[in-house]
Order: C-alpha cells, then sequence, then structure tokens
C-alpha cells in the first residue's frame, strides 16, 4: 500500500484554517517526545504558560492550553462554568455563536440569545439594554467570527459589564495572534483560543484562560463538572505547581505551540497585528479590482478573515475547486445561511504575507475568466 | 529567552507512557499541513480508519481517532452512551477502572462497581454472578490496567455477556498494538485507545470504535449527548461520507498516528505482538536476577506494563531520579495505594527491544547498588 503521506503537496492554505505553518513550528513538532512528567518538560509547560498570558494580555494564574482544538476550548469554558439553570445570554451572529447555544444548552443553562443578522455587527445599545433587563450569570460572545468575517465589539461589551456579577466569556478562537486582546483591561473573564488560526500551528489545542472571578464561579459549584477530561479543577493540578498526572499532556503538539508563539514574539506582536492589517487592506484592494464585493461593511472587518460575495453566475465550488487543483491554494466556502454565497479567504498568522496575497489574487482572476467562459 | 526545545534531550521511554517514537513517525508529524476538508486528506482519513480497524479486529463502520487524548477516549465512550439514570457496572482493579467509575458519575449513570484489590485479576466467577444478578446498560472493564500491570481477561467477560443487552465497554488504551485485540470476534461494543503507548505515536488521539449495537444505543437517545465537542452524531458526519464540518481535525496528529499504524503493518502485528513478549520476559528474568519481585503473579502480567516491587529499604524516587538524570531513562512510579511501593517499567510499542531492556537492567543495578550504599 502507497504512503500517502510522501506525496502531500505543500497548499497555500488562505481558508478559515488551518492556516500555514512556519518551518520552525514544522521542526518542533517533531522533537524528542518527553515524558509528560519530566522536570525538563515541566520548564516547557512554564514558559508556554508565560508566552500565552503575554499575548492573551492577562495576569491569570489559570492559563494553559486544552488537549483538544478551538471547539475543545470553548466545550470546556462552558462545562466548566454552567450548572443547569443558570442563564447565558449569547451574543450572537455567526456559525460559532450558534454552536456556543447549543454547547451551553445541552448543558442544562438557560439560554438566552441576542442575535443579529449574519455578516452584519452587533448592536452595542441593544446589548447593554438585555444585560440591564436581565442579571445574567455568563454574557457570551465570539470576537473575530470566523463563518463571516465580522469583528465583534468585545471591548465595547466589556466596558457595559464591567462592575457587573456577570462572567464575560469571549471566543478568540481566530483572533489571538492577529489582533491585540487585552484580557484585563477588558473585563474578559473566560477566553479560549485555537492553535490553527493565527498562532500558525497545526489544529490541536485550545490555550484557554480563567480569571479570578472565574475560578471562583467554578470552585462554587454545587455539582461536579460534568465533564472529567476537561474539568479544570482537576487539569489546574496538573498545569500547576502540584503536577498532579490527569491526563498525559499532548507533548509534540505542546512542543508547537511552544514554538509557535516564539515566533510570533521574535517578529513582536505589534508587527504581526499590522502585518494582518496591511495585507487585508491590500487583499480587499485586489479584490475590488477584480470587481468583487465584501460581505461586510468597513469598520466590522476581520483583518484575519475576508468574507468575499461571489459574484451573480459564479459557481462558488468550481472556483474553490480550481484554485486548490490549479493553483493549489486553499480558500474556504460559506456557512449555513452563507453557503454558496461567500467565498472565505484567511489571512492568518504565517499566511498573511504580500507574496500570498498576490498570487491568490492572480489566480483568482484567473478562475473567475474561466468560470465566466463556462457560464 | 533561551529556546528550550533545542536542548531537549533524547530520553529512554520506560515509563506507563509515552512510549519511544519510530523515526518515521517524527518525520510524519512535520508534513505540510493540508485542510481538513482537502480531498487528499480525505484519503489520508480514509485509510486510517481503515487501518484502525484491521488493529482492532472490526467491521464497525464507527471507527476513527477522537481529537483528545486516551482520556478523551473513555470521556467519549460514556459521555454518547450514558443517560442519566443508567445502570452501569465498572470492573474496577486500578486508577483506570476508577476513572470510568467517576466519568460515569458524572453523566448520571446509576454506577455499580465490583473491586478487586489492585495487582490482583478480575474474578470471572464474581463476575458473572454480578451480571446474572442485574441486567447493567454498560458493563465496563479496562484491559490492560495501566497503574498495576494487570491483565483482565476481556475474552472471557464477552462470552459471558455474549446474547445479553448490556453494552460491553473496554478500554484498551495500553494494550492496543502490544496484545491481540479482536473486537468483533470478542463481542465488544466499544473499544477505545490511546496514541502514546503500543502504537508509538506521541500522545494526542484516541482511536474508538462504536459497534452497531452501540449505534443504536446512541442513536436512541432520549437527551442530547451532553457534550458537543464529543458527540459522535456529529463527528460521524465528518468521519463518515458526508465530510461535514464539526471542528477543525488535528491534522499533523492524524499524520503522525497514520505513520505509526503503517510500522505497526510492515512489521506484521504476529510479529510486534511477539516482539513485546520476548522482551517482557528478558526484562522479567533479568528483574529476578537483580532480586527484585513483580507485583503481579504471573498467569495475569502485561507485557508492555511490568508493576515492580520496591525492595525495603530504597527510597523508589531517588532511583528514578538516578535513571533519569545519569542514564537518560524514565520509568513510572505506582500511583494511589501502590504510591512507593511500585515502579513501572513500560515496554510500549518501538521501546519492546532487547536493547532496551538490556540498558534499563545494567542501570537499574547501579542505581540499587547506589541505593543501598545510601541506606
Amino acid at each position: 500500500m502507497k504512503n500517502l503521506l510522501e506525496d502531500i503537496e505543500e497548499i497555500l492554505l488562505m481558508g478559515p484554517g488551518p492556516s500555514c505553518v512556519p518551518p520552525e513550528v514544522y521542526k518542533a513538532l517533531s522533537r524528542k517526545t518527553l515524558g509528560h512528567l519530566d522536570p525538563y518538560f515541566l520548564d516547557i509547560m512554564e514558559e508556554l504558560k508565560e508566552m500565552l498570558r503575554r499575548i492573551m494580555n492577562t495576569r491569570n494564574n489559570l492559563t494553559f492550553p486544552i488537549s483538544g482544538t478551538g471547539s475543545a476550548g470553548m466545550e470546556a469554558a462552558f462545562v466548566n462554568l454552567v450548572e443547569p439553570g443558570d442563564s447565558v445570554l449569547i451574543i450572537k451572529n455567526g456559525v460559532f455563536g450558534m454552536r456556543m447555544e447549543d454547547v451551553a444548552g445541552r448543558l442544562g443553562a438557560k439560554v438566552d440569545v441576542l442575535e443579529f443578522t449574519w455578516g452584519t455587527p452587533v448592536d452595542l445599545e441593544a446589548v447593554e439594554k438585555k444585560i440591564r433587563q436581565e442579571s445574567y450569570r455568563i454574557v457570551a460572545v465570539v470576537h473575530a467570527e470566523t463563518s463571516t468575517g465580522v469583528r465583534n465589539p468585545v471591548t465595547e461589551i466589556g466596558t457595559i459589564l464591567k462592575g457587573s456579577d456577570s462572567i464575560y466569556l469571549v471566543d478568540t478562537v481566530t483572533s489571538l495572534g492577529g489582533l491585540e486582546i487585552r484580557m484585563d483591561d477588558w473585563n474578559i473573564d473566560v477566553l479560549y483560543s485555537g492553535t490553527q488560526k493565527c498562532l500558525s500551528c497545526p489544529p490541536g489545542l485550545a490555550p484557554l484562560s480563567f480569571s479570578e472571578k472565574a475560578m471562583a464561579k467554578l470552585n462554587g459549584r454545587k455539582t461536579k463538572v460534568p465533564n472529567w477530561y476537561l474539568d479544570l479543577t482537576l487539569i489546574a493540578n496538573y498545569w500547576g505547581q502540584n503536577r498532579v498526572y490527569h491526563h498525559t499532556a499532548p507533548v509534540n503538539m505542546l512542543y508547537g505551540l511552544y514554538q509557535a508563539l516564539r515566533v510570533i514574539f521574535e517578529e513582536g506582536p505589534e508587527k504581526v497585528f499590522q502585518r494582518h492589517r496591511e495585507n487585508h487592506l491590500a487583499l480587499i484592494k485586489g479584490l475590488e479590482k477584480l470587481g468583487l464585493k465584501m460581505l461586510v461593511d468597513e469598520p466590522y472587518r476581520l483583518p484575519m478573515l475576508n468574507a468575499v460575495c461571489v459574484p451573480d453566475g459564479v459557481d462558488e465550488l468550481s472556483v474553490r475547486r480550481r484554485l486548490r487543483s490549479e493553483f493549489k491554494i486553499e480558500i474556504g466556502g460559506g456557512l449555513g445561511p452563507l453557503a454558496g454565497k461567500i467565498w472565505r479567504i484567511g489571512l492568518m498568522g504565517h499566511t498573511a504575507r504580500i507574496e500570498n496575497v498576490t498570487r491568490l489574487l492572480m489566480a483568482l482572476q484567473e478562475a473567475l475568466q474561466e468560470s465566466k467562459k463556462v457560464a
């Protein structure tokens, strides 16, 4: 039987994640495996936690990567905080807000949803009104809605929530590493992310942080966390000073994340964020030259996830297939109500470089011309 | 800041996992990341599922790796099957049986435990009596109890359960790849494992398989699975023919597992199992020459996990520390009631080679002599 791994082609990953991985990170993944309780590995864990605190701008003690993908971060955030009957407000304008609703509902939360049309921003007045009306145990929002390319006003919502008893939970799966995040300054209590977006490490880990306030809610639970694998009271004993075995940590993936964070700090986070902005603007300019329109209005656009409207008469799937097969570029399609209507172009982490923007624009131009000929 | 990854030493991993990783698997981990919906990656997934079926000896359609470590496999098995009030029998003689009890209890199961002293085998008559007394929805047992080195009689329990309505759930985290497992022939309905033991891939994935009977129980649930991340009805739509996005699969870890399974099939599973047996016997012989005694009686010993009694007057931790620092070998200590009383020596997968056995025995001899001098 042929070994399929030997013929893997290098694809330019410009979809909604995973993003391109820098060579140093690939190398890190293949470093010799150490035991999960090895003293040298514990040093690596300590530095990893410190780098995560820096990129999140938090002093939270409980800051570490969950042993699962970004969605496991969402599951961990909710399952540790929600007890049956807890009131949860989900601010929803895309797939990942919808997923929060599902996750919280399965845990027995009393879920209230404040919904906005997909692709449009959150109305802050409506949020404020809702929060003043009822005191929620948890208020949750997605920072970078990967399904639409909308940037949600997490700073402003944090300001509205300041001084309230609510736990403020923010999904930064697609934003962390590509946009500045100031967890403590923005009053965020719970934050999680994924490795395969702007951190440019392959998928498999979910960086997570809990504030003291979130820890107090967790420690005050009347019931055990209904998920042993993600129970933070147990995992904290491994990632904290006690080093008590819980589950075997995914050692080589953690090497990868360690290296990916180093790459960001070597360039400098400010420069990394600026590189995302600049390449986003270059992409928009090029797309507009091709006559393409963006789904999201200018002030609410994410730099790392660009939702482009598929022109009338163009078969979006055949364009994507041609980009993949002929030009070795991956871009994403739409999800849910936006399926068939948008393309999602990622400029995440290592992918956010001008040579990639140029390569995609040239390929897209050709694919669109071909698509018009066929039509 | 120094890059700690650059100074990782190669440690001979002879603890309870992770085990040594073959060079081909390290290389696989660093292959170029593909998108989780990329057509070429889907081909890799198909072959991976097929190889998992072969090593488990099952025809189950739902056979794939969970995106988490071995413990996530346990969580997935229980959370998909258990509904509040379901009766579950746990056969327990170690830490991992105890963990099953905790996991099932958190999900609202009515848990009944049949316990045997740690380090001793399961009494089949007691199991049969218990099963005849009450009709359990689920009967669960650990094949290779990693905390004690005891091999539990999963074939025989499967025979007792044949024709019953119970779902038979077996933990093969430490056995899969080192002992023959015949899932279908042994009437096992649910089986899960981990990658970092006898499969010799770094930790991070949990191969899992559900029989038709287990799927029927899952599909007949009255309540949603209270865990979105591990909901098999959703994940099956990604790993099955529909390819519906659920979460972003841990692509590079899956490359690693693909390669690790290839390594096993290239050598041939029968030869691999024999290599485990032979090295286990060589280890025992050497340990006995050193005057050391095994915890477990001969007929019930696992080849891949050898529990050795710490002699009176020897500080077990200082011996382990010396093995690690001077000889670059990791072995494990005891857990729970066996802490301080045993060492756990792993001969898992790539680790199970005679040169490793010899190297450990020589190192252990020196460390023991030193320890006696100190005492």
